[in-house]
């Protein structure tokens, strides 16, 4: 069977983000909690959950009797009617995200969620540009890519327009030659001022920012940089979106991680850790404000799967495990804990650790081939034979981490639990000896 | 529960395309086969499909098992893996795209699908522009929808270049004065010819087409059409890529609508009738040149549900189905032997009517003040107090049809049966009656 599921795959499957004929793809069978199980058997802890969305970890009881039960009352209806499901997804949502963000247009997944924010802001404001970060992912989609600060923008910049790059603040490579966090806030907010200001703060529908930046390498940005980049998008008439895509729905251990900078954006959008990505859902949260624009003039976007009750059906079961249970708190304590002083120790131990970052969940090792000159373990938006023997040494202790260009990212289930979380730190130790020593 | 769901829905769900102030969304509480109920109990025929994608009708019980069985089995894995579910469900769809279309790329549904029918089309060939139809849809992200040929594109012509709209064939309002299907075809070819030549022919990536045009009225091509087109693309080296999300899977009477034309397109789009809708599923099926692409040097595209296992399982139950059932030659039958004559009888009764055309379970209904003049009975982009009064008769008689601007389109389940299509054929005979008198 697994055989079979491999060649089929090799025959069939056209996979993300690859060139085909180099992969050869692990076969996964089943999954249980905080692990998976390959074709042969071999159990695997899951320090990614997947792509960062299994927030529940695998085949969670209440979510899977969720989705069945909803199967066996009503799979689907058009995003035209009302469904419980639906509605009831809206409303827990709602009594999550901040202020006055209480309107949910549903999506297929996050990246069709950035696209609709960013149509809403531009019509909202009648202005055409978008300014995000370098260093920053939301989809890929034509749109949702070109906005994109990662190099898998760069094959597909062609064909749009009114996306601008900005940088925000990374202390560990300051793009402002600060040298503690508050001259990088500080020079950070100085930097966007002038770019709305050059690039015309009258032709700027939003900024769209990443709470904290995901795959980009999870830098928390500094205490005050959130307050600022609000009051300069209200000083300038601007949206500011706030991409909770990975970092929401308690990844850094708050529900949504635009807390930490107690600031309300104007729009949010969410996916993966929604429904633990058990079936594919994302969607738009809107302030009043915005609402208003398309309550009496139609929204010009929408699509077949908006709302789908099965996905929402698996929302409900997702948020309602996470109140009674206080997953948040839980992801909070295991940053506090467990991964952040776990992480910070073995940073004492491998030389190769430049800086050990993260909240909750969400924490990532940027690994360098000298502490002094920060010289990356790969080139940006490569890898090298390092990283590939970490990674390669992680899989064979049976540990499935995640790892972007330079950095391994420790993104478990957030509801991963202390002993599994150690021994997953465990088997990172053993490889980044192994790897080092190689 | 019902005016639960009501009251929420007003107060969270934010609804595609629509003023949202103006909404009074008919609550659906359950479904089965081609029938839905209301929250007051009201039965309802379904004459819609929803939005033209419940193919095997609502809560198809080998569907319903084989989500509910993934379910229990592993809800999610990671786009990186092989599993089972995805394996197979590429394998099936293989099996029914033409020619060596035989590499299926996963999406979540139909727009992402032609989103990145279209990156792939642009870097294969390396060229940037996108020719497509007016009278056309592809999506509601921000490249469908500006590939789109419909008013839903208007709202949204910035930010996106690239795309460049032509005629299709479509006598019956033909863009070429055109009095004949030949007359039609063979002047829509010369048009695309030229415009291939006037916009040049080396700056185009791609031709997308709807194999038939769906939402925009369900124009048949003429005969020898879809081979011209695939002959000025062969000649320019320009990729075609059929839009199959609506037309496909057995909609209008073959697995795929291109089968008409009997020629091979370098991609073909999918959605909806993949799986019913019962969980959000797209796609897009590649040409081995196309693939050899991408062997190599990776696909810059990608998003965390590709190849989702639930909505893969949902497929393949699906396709078995179908196969096992031959649902493909009952949508067949349905046209040649019950919707296409009753339409027809319909036509000769009501003044309405200005034209029928259809195929399989794909029929409309073009709807005109005046046979001589042709002046449709709502303008193009909105409606009508005639049309308003059309849908309002059918839904007080309990049946769902689907409209759009002038025309009513006649998309049940491929599963209704004979007695069931002309229980609505009857109601829709009624309700021309009772708002023509009105």
């Amino acid at each position: 069977m697994s055989d079979r599921t491999y060649d089929l795959d090799r025959k069939h499957v056209f996979h993300s983000w690859s060139a085909q004929a180099q992969l050869d793809p692990l076969v996964i069978t089943k999954a249980a909690g905080s692990y998976v199980w390959d074709g042969q058997g071999n159990r695997l802890l899951d320090f990614s959950s997947q792509l960062v969305y299994t927030n529940l970890g695998h085949q969670h009881p209440r979510i899977v009797k969720a989705i069945q039960e909803q199967a066996a009352t009503l799979c689907t209806v058009a995003p035209s009617y009302a469904n419980a499901a639906r509605s009831e997804a809206a409303r827990l949502i709602a009594s999550h995200t901040p202020g006055d963000l209480d309107r949910i247009f549903f999506t297929n997944g996050g990246a069709d969620a950035n696209e609709h924010a960013i149509r809403m802001a531009r019509l909202h404001t009648g202005r055409p540009k978008v300014l995000s970060t370098y260093r920053s992912y939301h989809g890929g989609t034509q749109l949702a890519v070109n906005v994109t600060g990662d190099p898998r923008r760069w094959p597909n910049d062609n064909g749009s327009t009114g996306t601008v790059h900005f940088f925000g603040p990374f202390l560990y490579r300051s793009a402002f030659s600060a040298t503690t966090e508050e001259e990088e806030c500080e020079r950070a907010l100085a930097h966007l001022e002038q770019v709305i200001v050059l690039e015309g703060a009258t032709t700027i529908a939003a900024v769209v920012l990443e709470s904290i930046p995901g795959t980009a390498g999870i830098m928390i940005p500094p205490p005050g940089y959130l307050r600022g980049v609000r009051e300069l998008c209200d000083r300038h008439g601007i949206m500011l979106i706030a991409d909770e895509v990975m970092a929401g729905f308690g990844r850094a251990g708050r529900w949504f991680a635009i807390e930490y900078g107690d600031v309300v954006p104007d729009l949010l959008t969410f996916a993966k850790g929604v429904n633990s990505g058990y079936v594919p859902l994302g969607g738009v949260a809107l302030s009043d404000a915005i609402y208003q624009t398309f309550a009496e003039r139609p929204y010009p976007g929408g699509l077949t799967y908006s709302g789908h009750p099965l996905a929402c059906a698996a929302a409900v079961a997702t948020i309602e495990t996470m109140e009674d249970e206080d997953v948040v708190g839980q992801a909070a304590a295991l940053g506090t804990d467990v991964l952040g002083p776990g992480l910070r120790e073995l940073a004492e131990r491998h030389e190769w650790i430049g800086e050990v970052r993260g909240v909750g969940a969400f924490w990532a090792l940027e690994l360098v081939r000298d502490r002094q000159s920060r010289e990356q373990l790969a080139p940006y938006g490569g890898s090298s034979p390092e990283m590939a023997a970490i990674v390669a040494a992680c899989n064979r202790r049976g540990l499935l981490p995640m790892a972007n260009f330079n950095r391994i990212h420790v993104v478990p289930p957030l509801t991963i639990s202390a002993a599994e979380a150690r021994e997953g730190l465990e088997i990172l130790d053993q490889a980044l000896t192994e790897a080092c020593t190689a």
